[in-house]
Order: structure tokens, then sequence, then C-alpha cells
């Protein structure tokens, strides 16, 4: 027997609300959007935003679709992301795409409200321990304890998610905010010192370049923001100087591709591969980018992709570092000349996933931004828009899949004059259709192309890599790779996404460019081979 | 710079793997089902999850819904429940409904795959600390390091989740499979002794007898098992010979109603109904449950829902214990009446939420497992189907949205001779839309009726109640509420299942009848006030 000994009540308020001070601080630190699932200990953040046109609340009805679309908003917007989240299981649902923010560093602030500090303690049914759940992607948790306290943890937060960002080791700043916190008053707005850029190493630039200098046939791999036009001319500039080769990491927070600019090929996935094209280096020069690893292990297959003895340099996170590096090997003016490669030809007949590419590749607008979920299908579509205009190229970078739709809503909200266009394979469309509802509510300039083969395609190719083991085959397997009986244009108009349905190249050239030229969200269902609602 | 020593490479293998090892183990253990989501990391549990006939594998497109529906399998076959979950972010998608099952104290294995033991220190794009994203809503975490310890490792979670469950404590075992121990040779299949019923306290079945015969109008919580007949049997003897009043707790995992069984209200969620509820005894048996606190803390409100100075008692989570005290306390035979309600008549007209709910009272089929996530509109729904044949009723029971479809999913799959009714709000619905494609691809007996008012209907409560906050008017916040845009029943196809829209009551009639007269799922859009597509 327990008795219980009356209640514990909030403490009485006096000053600026908790959920204000964050809310103002966010906007000292350039936060102009937070993409936002909230529930009810989010009620006061939600009330306080209302009453800031400094913040622009987009609702998403799933909060993976909110974690997804302020990672390609920070991507794409060059200031802070923000996301509201619902206690634990609200936050659960949105670690998918944290992870992708994570490994893109992308600096990002997410909200997650929690039960009021009296009231953790009882264990109300949705309690949980945040702080646990939220570590492994994010790169700084903290939970406020008092009002007096919330500006001043959503400023280090802003500045533990750009330091993050800027080191490559993650930008996810999770901030808790318990609801009393919220409403309790008591609080003010923190100043957030404005970003400097981070400094070169000026050692890891001398012994790059010497190594450069040293060696014929290096290689030079770049990720992060070199892969922004600066970074480029640089890495071309070097490649020109020293005769180093170039690659990109396998799946960029942000590629610019564009006529003038080197279009430097990604590392590839299939392990194969990888170590074909990275096991012949002795040096290897890592300018943004952190040496890559094999995606996932296989029986009696290598865990590293280089050579034994293969020497890797690092030259460091800072975009500053491959300029140096440019200026210190290649003499100004340096110019590297580009192979021009033109847009393929508008293909007709039958819809398969090289036409499909190649209808992309002709239509794909000036300065489009591309969020590419398209898994298998990748390495089609970015060889047939080699010969593209100008655009941005936004990846899986942490291979956790359910980012393209909510990246769209992301890129769309960062870039309201720039067509958006999201490369989407079927499987990983599943994990985030949500995403579709916010480009309708919110008008988005965004053309989703489904690349419908109907199937988990990359289980399948996995599933024939898996050798030796009982009931490996194909045919036995099949039910966990086939996911027919999927209708994305029903799927659209459900969350009120107008859509049609390509079954030739044709169609899906003429569907194309009628979705570009109207505005607000359209939804192309590519039907591949192996694809497509039977009788649909 | 650092030099690459060269490949760590598996061992070579020698014996039973220990992927099968596992299933071999799982099958000893009376798990027959795995809700799905693989990745490449958990193909060879795949392999050998297909060469076995002992297991039935069932895909789900996203994992909310594979944990959604091993919970409600579990709260209905009374076996244990396995979901498949690739890696950290699988496995953060699948935690919401994880949550719930802790909550409902569900017997489950999850099965999370990582990646290999010598690749994992590499650091691949997709690793993450999946210990720590497990922990909180779990009861018990292994990672199994050798395949010679997969049979062990996997009756050790069985036996813990059994233990969590019958404890009340949560019965989610999360076992992390790194994908070398599942390729790798050297394991056997563990037996797994059979459980024992758990016995009572009969010190405290003693205390509670005194309590009850003591003082009158004690209250009787009941909760978990105690829910089943055979305890509301019980808990009506005891009421009836002691005059305590009877409750039950606000969500439980499974609630048998039946003619002739005590139908017992449960806690309201408001907190001032729940206070005026609670707030007037001196002494609270509680069996089977847990003492309940507010779900939410809201300014200068009380943290607690008793009286300062109301005895709580403890009689435990044995439903032994609960036989034990009513053979205590009620003579033999003593025996309940039961007020009888009858079935509401069909209505006409408009739908409202209240037709909505007696059409569904006046036809929800004799056996039916009702799966309740209708959130604001459930009190209405519960009344209405007081005097329904027999049925059993599974809640919400960790508060955390996106259970209702995959719930039905494991229910289905548990009784495949029952009709499954999913009584789903739409908000909610919108977090594990997914759940219709495994209804279709696995042809099972579930209808769903969206309840459409199109709105987070309790986010607008919430929000009215939140007092003196800037922006806090409904008009002007009204963006967070407002969810109208989407159109079930083409949400529906495009997932394959048939799905109609009712406006009238007599459209529901209609609709119901004949989708439960149908093999196979159906989806209902019940339009209410507020909800539907315009022009729809």
């Amino acid at each position: 027997m327990t008795t219980h000994g009356g209640d514990r009540r909030a403490p009485a308020p006096s000053g600026l609300r908790g959920a204000g001070a964050v809310l103002d601080t966010l906007a000292n630190g350039g936060v102009e959007v937070c993409f936002a699932n909230p529930g009810t200990s989010e009620m006061h953040l939600v009330a306080e935003m209302t009453a800031r046109p400094s913040m622009r609340n987009v609702l998403c009805l799933f909060e993976g679709v909110a974690t997804g679309a302020a990672d390609a908003y920070g991507r794409m917007a060059e200031r802070p992301a923000s996301a509201l989240l619902h206690l634990g299981p609200g936050l659960g649902n949105g670690l998918a795409n944290l992870h992708n923010a994570r490994r893109a560093s992308t600096a990002m602030v997410a909200l997650v409200g929690d039960h009021a500090t009296y009231l953790k303690d009882c264990d109300p049914p949705l309690n949980t321990d945040i702080e646990q759940l939220a570590a492994p992607m994010s790169a700084w948790v903290r939970r406020t304890t008092r009002a007096a306290e919330a500006g001043r943890d959503t400023a280090e937060a802003l500045l533990a998610a750009r330091a993050g960002a800027a080191a490559g080791t993650g930008g996810v700043a999770t901030l808790i905010l318990p609801s009393d916190v919220c409403w309790s008053e008591g609080g003010s707005a923190a100043e957030v010192p404005a970003a400097a850029p981070a400094p070169a190493d000026a050692d890891a630039v001398e012994r790059s370049a010497k190594i450069l200098r040293d060696n014929a046939g290096c290689l030079l791999f770049l990720g992060g923001a070199n892969l922004r036009p600066a970074g480029l001319r640089a890495a071309a500039r070097i490649a020109r100087a020293t005769g180093a080769e170039l690659l990109a990491e396998k799946s960029p927070a942000r590629h610019r591709r564009e006529p003038g600019l080197p279009d430097i090929a990604r590392l590839p996935y299939p392990l194969d591969e990888a170590l074909a094209r990275l096991g012949g280096y002795r040096h290897i020069v890592f300018a943004g980018a952190h040496p890559p690893v094999p995606f996932f292990g296989y029986p009696g297959r290598p865990s590293s992709l280089f050579a034994a003895g293969c020497e890797l340099h690092l030259l460091g996170m800072a975009p500053a570092a491959l300029q140096d590096l440019a200026d210190l090997v290649a003499p100004a003016g340096t110019r590297a000349s580009h192979h021009v490669t033109g847009r393929p030809g508008l293909p007709t007949g039958e819809l398969t996933l090289a036409k499909a590419a190649a209808v992309i590749g002709a239509l794909v607008p000036e300065e489009a931004v591309i969020v590419d979920e398209a898994i298998t299908c990748a390495p089609d579509l970015i060889a047939a828009t080699a010969g593209a205009p100008a655009h941005d190229w936004l990846c899986l970078s942490g291979g956790s899949i359910g980012m393209g739709m909510p990246g769209a809503v992301g890129a769309a909200v960062a870039c309201p004059d720039r067509p958006v266009l999201t490369l989407q394979a079927d499987g990983s469309a599943m994990y985030t259709p949500q995403a579709l509802w916010t480009q309708a509510r919110e008008g988005l300039n965004v053309v989703t192309i489904i690349l419908g083969n109907g199937s988990y395609a990359s289980l399948a190719d996995e599933l024939a890599r898996v050798e030796g083991v009982p009931g490996a085959d194909l045919g036995r397997t099949h039910g966990i790779s086939d996911i027919s009986g999927l209708d994305f244009v029903a799927l659209a108009a459900g969350m009120g996404v107008p859509a049609s349905r390509a079954r030739s190249a044709g169609d899906l050239a003429e569907q194309l460019r009628r979705a570009l030229a109207e505005p607000g969200p359209w939804l192309i269902e590519a039907v591949l081979p192996g694809g497509g609602v039977r009788g649909a």
C-alpha cells in the first residue's frame, strides 16, 4: 500500500514564456521554418509559433516527413533547419531521416516536446527515455529544465548544429523541451553569434600538396561542401596540375552539376565495383569526406575498400583547405578542360529504365533540385543527366530509405523559385508517402517520378549475392521482394496531388513537360518492367 | 595519414547457421509468425525463414506496420510475436508501435539485424548504436556475437519477453543479430521451457481482502489479463460481495465484452473526467494494472488523479491473485446481475459521429476483434457497442498513434476465422497507412472504418485547453489541426484494398454489411462533419 501525498503542481509563472524564448532564439540564429508534427505536449510551442511571423510552420502528417524535409531544407537553404516532434514515439518516427541528416551533416535543431517536469517521474503512458532515443542520431542532446534556460539552450543547440555540420561529424542538435518549461515565464531570447567559416589545417594542406606533387596517379576523393562550384573548380585545377584523378563520395548531401564544372563520378554502391574503383591507388587524399567503408559485409569478402598499404591522407572538412591546396599545387589560371556531354534524345516505345532515364535527362529543367531516392535505378539516371543544365543533386546520404518525397518538401520550401524533381523508387516511396499531402497543402513545385518496378529490387539483388544458404533461390524467397499491387496514381490522389501514369517513353515525356509547366505538385508513375497495377 | 593494414575477413564457417538457430529456437518457443521489413543485413534470416515452414513471414512495407502487427498478434494469439527489422533506422521506424507493445505488455521478440561484427567498427553509412535505440522500449536487449550463442540468446529473449509480459513491465525483447552471426555456422537450436502461470502474492491477496471487507465503497481497478472472461467474472463476484465499484484501465491491451460479463467502464482520458472518476475514493485496489497517472500536464493542474490520503493497494499482475481474492471475499456461487443493454437501432440521415457509432453498434458481428484507434471518437463507439455480441476490444495502450491498421493485420493473422474491425481516426491513420497493403496481400478479413472529421481533433481540443498563451485562439492556429484533403477511398485503392465512402447513416450500414459479408479487406471512409474531400 502506498499513500498518495497530494499533488505536485507547476510553479506559478512570471516573464517571457520558455516557448517564446526558444522561438525568438531560433529566429536570432536564422531559423525561419519549422517542419512540425506536434502533439499535446507541444501545444504551447505551436501557439507561440502561430503568434510569430518569424517562423513558418509547415505541418507534416508523419514525423519522418518532418525530419526528412528539415534535412533537405538545411542542405538547400544554407541556414539551419528545424523540426518539431512529439515525445519519444514521435522522435522514433523521425529517427530514420535524422540518420540521413546526420550522415549529410545537415545543421538542424530537432525540438522534442516532453511531459511536464513534475509529471515525468510519474511515468505517464507516453513517457520514454528521450535522451537515449535521441543520442544515436544526434551530435548534441540537452533537456531544458527551466524557462530561464530555454534561450541559452537553444543558442547552444544552434552552435552545436553548426559546429557538427562544419566538422562533418553530424549536425543534428536535439533539444528536449518539457511542456511546463514551454508554458512557464521567466525566459529570454539569447543571441546567436554569426557563423565563421572553418579554417583550413595548414599542415594537412602542405602534406597533401607534397603527396600530390610527389606521386603520380593519386586519387582526390571529394565530399561535403567541396561538391559545390568553388570546390569543384579547385578540384579541377588540382587534377589538371598534378594528374590526380577525382572521385566523389557515394551519396553527397548536395552535388552541383553544371556545364563548365567537372562532372565527377561517385563511388559506386556494389562492393565489387567499389573495390575495383578504389583498389588501385597507393595514395588517396580526402577533401570534405571521410574514407568510405563497404555498405554491408558479405561472407568471405573484404571489410576495406582499399588496397593493403594504401595511404589515406585527410585534408579535412573545411572547404578552405581544398582552395588552399589548389593555390599551392596549381598556378593561378589553371583550368581544366571538360568533356561536354549532350542531353540524350527523346526515346519512344515501351518504357524501360534506360528510356525513363533518357526522358529525364532530356527534360530536366535549368536550376532543378533533384532529390534522388531511386536506389537501384540511380546509376542510369545519374548518367543520363550528365549533360543537363545546371542542377543540384541531393542523395540519400545515410542510406536510410524514406528521404525522397519528404526531401522534396524541404527543398521546395527552401527554394520556392526552383523546380524540384524527386526520382523515387517505388519500394522506398512507401516509407514516407505522407509527404505528398504536405506538397499539396503547401502548393509546392515538386514533380515526383515513381520508378515503378514492383519490387524491392535491391533486396532481390542482395539475395542473389547470398551464397550457399538454404532457400536462397529467388523463386522461393520471391515473397520478400515482390511489392506489386501499389497504384501510385491513386495514392497521390488520396493525398491531393494530381498524378498520371506513364507506360511509354512518349507518355513520360509528355507528362513530365506538363507537370513541369504547371505550378504545384504532380506525380508520375513511370511503369517499368515488373511494375504497374495489373489491369490499371 | 593512416596506412591501411589489409582486410579483416569473416572467419570460415562450420555447423548450423546462426540464422537457423534463431529460427528453430523461436519455433521451440511457439513463435509461428514474423512480421518483417528486412534489408540487406537480414537476407540470411530471410533465406533461412523461407526454408522453414515453421515460420510464416508476413511482409510489411514499413517497420511501424511490422511492430504494430506483432503487438496485436501477440495480444490475440496468446503466443509470442516476432518482428524483423533492418538496422537502427528500421528499428527507429518501429519504435512507436514497440512503445504501445511495451505498455500493453505484449510478449514479443524484435529481431534487429546489424552489420557484420568485423565491419561495425568501421562505421558504415547505416551504422548506429542499436542498443541505445532499443533500450527505451525494450524490457531486454542483447547483441549476439557468435553463431554458437544464437540459440541460447533467442531462448533467453523469449523467456524475458514472457516474464516482462507477465510482470506488466513490458514484454519487448530485442535481439540484435549481426549479419555474420546469422550466416556463420556453429549454431544450434535451444529448448524453451514451457511457460508457467504467474503465482499470486498471498499476502497482497489477504491485505486486499481485508481492505475490501472493512471499507465500504472501495474501487477495484482492473487491467491486463483480468479484463478477460475469468477475471471479469471474479471481479463481478467481488463487487457483488463487497460493494466495491469496478473500473478498467484507460487503454487495455485486450478487453473482452460479452453478454453475461460485466461491461466495466474505462478510465476516461480528459484530466477533469479522470479526476472526477477517481477523486472520491479512499481505497483503490489495483488488479493487473498500475495506478494511472494523467496523460499530460497542464498549467496549474494536478499531477495525480487521486485524492490526498487515498490508499493504493496493489494486488499484483497475476490473474491468479484476482481469482484468489474472489474466493476469499465472495462465497462460491456469488453472481452479479448485469444490466442488459440492447443494440442501438439503425439511424438514418446525414452521418454524425453518434449515428456512425449507432450503425457500428447495430452491426458489429459475433466474435469480432475491434482495433480501436478512434481517438476522440472512441467514447461514442464504446458506448454504442455495449449491447453488441461477444467481441474483443484492443486499445492504443501506449497512446502512440499509428497502431490501428497495423494492429488489424496482426489480429487478423492471429484469428483468421474472426472478423476484424478497425475503428480508425483519420489523423492517426496517416502514420501507418502502409498496413492496408499487407491486408490486401494477405487477403485478411479486416474492415476499416475511417472516422473522417478532417482534423487532428485531439489537438484542437488540447489547444482549447491552453490558456493565456498568445496566439492560442483556434482560428489562428487552425493550420495545425486542419488535415483536410485526404481521400481514403483513393488511398485504399492505391494499396489494393477495395473501399467506399459513406455520407449517410444508410450508406454506412449498407457498406458495412457488404464489407463484413465479403472475404478480404475493405475500407469505408465515414464522412463526419468537417471531413470528406470537397467535391468527392
